[in-house]
C-alpha cells in the first residue's frame, strides 16, 4: 500500500478505463474515498457489487463535491455533458482530467466551463482491450503503457506532478504534447487502424460471393487480425470519429491515395513497386519489435490458440 | 512414426512452407526419401545443414525422378518455371501437387505442362507465420490449419485421396472447392488484408507530421496489429497480388466504395450511420471466436508481452 495520493477521487464513468483505474487505486490504497458516477443506474448498480468504489452517486454533480482529483472516463463525445454537470461543484484547488482518446475536442468542451482555481488537465492513456463496461476492466490496465498528457498553457506545474505521479503509480510511462500534435498521433497509430479494420470487416460482410461461414472459417489467413479492433466499443469509436475528424480525414486521404496507388500497380501487373513497399514496410515491423512494442515470435494465431489449452 | 506414405518425396522450394513439410515428414515417417531441390545454392546448404532431407539437388528436374510425390512450394509466379523443368523427369503415376496462395493461375501455368499419366492436383495450406526461410519452418505448422485442394475434373479419386491422407497425416483439416471460387474467398480473408496491411504501414512510414518513432512507440493502440502482416515475405505477396488479380482488384473496388461511404460518414458528422456500422462487425468477431479460429483473451498486446517475461 502506498501513502493516498488523494484524500477523494471522483471517477465520472466506470467502463473499461475507469473501472480499470478503480481497481488500481482500490488495490494500491491511492485514495482515501472513492467516488463513482456513471449515468446509466444499472452501471452504477454493478460498479457497487464489484466494489470499485466507496461512494455511489447517480449525480456527477454530487459525486465531484470535496474531490481532490476528477477523472472523466465517458465517450469523447459526452465530455461538454460531463463538465457543464460538475463545474458548479468543483472545490477550489480540484484538479480536474479525462482518459479520451481526442486531445483537442475534449479541451475545446471542458475547458470553457472549468472554475477559476480548478487545475484541468486533459490526459489520454493508451491502454485498453477490445472489451468494454465495468466488468472488462482490470488492475494493472495501464501498466507499462504509455499516458499521454496535453497540458494547457499556464497549467500549475505542482498539480501537472501530483497528476502524473498518481499516473506513475499505476504504472504508466509518462509523455507530453500539445493536443494538436496528440490527435494527428493518435490519427494515424490507433484511429485509421481501427477505422480500416471495421471498414474491411463491413466489407467482408456484404460480400455475395464468398459466404459468412467461409470468412470466419479462414479467418486465421490474416482476416482475423483486424476482427479484434473491429470489435471494440461502438459509441467510443462513433465519438472519436467525429471529435477528431480532420485529422483522421487527412489520414484517411493519404491512405486511400497509397492505396489507389498500389491498386494500379495490380492492375497494370507494376511488381517492382509491390515489392518496394513489402520490402520498406518489414523495417517497421523489425522496429517495434526491438522497441519492446511486440513479441517477435512467429504468429498464425498458433500461439493464441495455444495459450487456451 | 506411420507407414511410410510414400517412397521419396521431392520439394521444390524449402522455404518456411516446404522446410515445415520436410521437418513434419521426418519426424513422422512419411516417406523413405526426401529429395530437396530449390533454385538457391545457399539455401539448398542451409536445408542439407538442418538435415530437412536425405538427397540435395540442384537440379527440379534431376530432383523429382523416381518421385512418388511432388510437393512445389514456391512464389505462385515461380509455378510455370518450375513446371517446365520437371515434366520431361515425372514418372507415370506420380502426385504432384503444390502449396500456392492462389490456384486459378498456378493451375493455367502448370497444368498444360503435365505429362499424362502424372496425377497434378492444385492445393493450398492456409498456414504460415510472417517469417521466410528454411530456418522459418517447423513441425506441427500445419496441425489444425485448413488445406484447400482445388483439383481439375477428372481427378484421379485414388491419388487424391493418398494426398488428402499425406495431409491428414500432417495434422491437417481438409477442404475442397474449385479454383475461382478459392481465389475469391483468399482474396477477401488473406489477401485483402495483407493488402491492407502493408498499405497503411507505407502511410504511416511517409508521414512527415508525425516521426517514424512516434508511430513505433505508441504503436500498440492499433497500428501493431497490422505491422505482423506487412513484415510478410515480399516476393510471396508480389506474385500473390500479380497472379490474384481480378479477385483482389474486386475486393479493393468494394472495400474502397465502403471507405468512401465511411469517410463522408465522418465528414458530415453522421454518427448514426458509424454506430451501426461498428455495431455490426462485432458479430462477426464473436463468430470466429466461436468458431475456435481464435481466443477472446482481451488484448492490447498484453497477452502477447506477457508470454516473453
Amino acid at each position: 500500500m502506498s501513502e493516498p495520493h488523494f484524500q477523494r477521487i471522483a471517477l465520472i464513468g466506470i467502463g473499461l478505463i475507469g473501472s480499470s483505474i478503480a481497481r488500481d487505486v482500490k488495490e494500491l490504497g491511492l485514495a482515501r474515498e472513492v467516488v463513482i458516477s456513471t449515468r446509466s443506474a444499472e452501471t452504477l448498480k454493478r460498479a457497487e457489487e464489484l466494489k470499485l468504489g466507496t461512494h455511489y452517486v447517480a449525480s456527477a454533480e454530487d459525486a465531484v463535491k470535496d474531490a481532490d482529483l476528477v477523472i472523466v472516463s465517458v465517450p469523447v463525445g459526452a465530455s461538454e455533458d460531463v463538465a457543464r454537470q460538475i463545474a458548479p461543484a468543483l472545490k477550489a484547488g480540484a484538479i480536474v482530467t479525462d482518459v479520451g482518446s481526442t486531445k483537442a475536442s475534449v479541451i475545446a468542451q471542458m475547458a470553457p466551463h472549468m472554475p477559476k482555481g480548478v487545475h484541468f488537465i486533459p490526459g489520454h492513456p493508451l491502454a485498453g482491450t477490445e472489451k468494454s463496461g465495468p466488468d472488462a476492466g482490470f488492475a494493472g490496465l495501464f501498466r507499462d503503457r504509455w499516458c499521454i498528457f496535453t497540458p494547457l498553457p499556464g497549467t500549475d506545474a505542482n498539480a501537472l506532478q501530483r497528476l502524473k505521479d498518481f499516473w506513475i503509480a499505476l504504472g504508466s510511462r509518462i509523455d507530453e504534447m500539445d493536443a494538436e500534435h496528440h490527435d494527428k498521433v493518435l490519427a494515424i497509430v490507433s484511429h485509421l487502424p481501427h477505422i480500416i479494420a471495421y471498414n474491411i470487416v463491413g466489407t467482408a460482410d456484404d460480400l455475395e460471393t464468398v459466404t459468412e461461414s467461409e470468412v470466419i472459417k479462414y479467418s486465421a489467413s490474416g482476416f482475423r487480425d483486424f476482427t479484434r479492433l473491429a470489435a471494440s466499443d461502438p459509441t467510443m469509436w462513433r465519438d472519436v470519429c467525429l471529435h477528431n475528424k480532420d485529422a483522421i480525414l487527412e489520414m484517411l486521404a493519404r491512405f486511400s491515395e497509397d492505396l489507389a496507388y498500389l491498386q494500379r500497380a495490380i492492375r497494370w501487373g507494376e511488381g517492382d513497386k509491390l515489392f518496394e513497399l513489402f520490402t520498406r514496410t518489414r523495417a517497421i515491423r523489425r522496429s517495434i519489435v526491438q522497441a519492446g512494442q511486440d513479441v517477435d515470435a512467429p504468429d498464425f494465431g498458433r500461439h493464441a490458440l495455444d495459450a487456451k489449452k
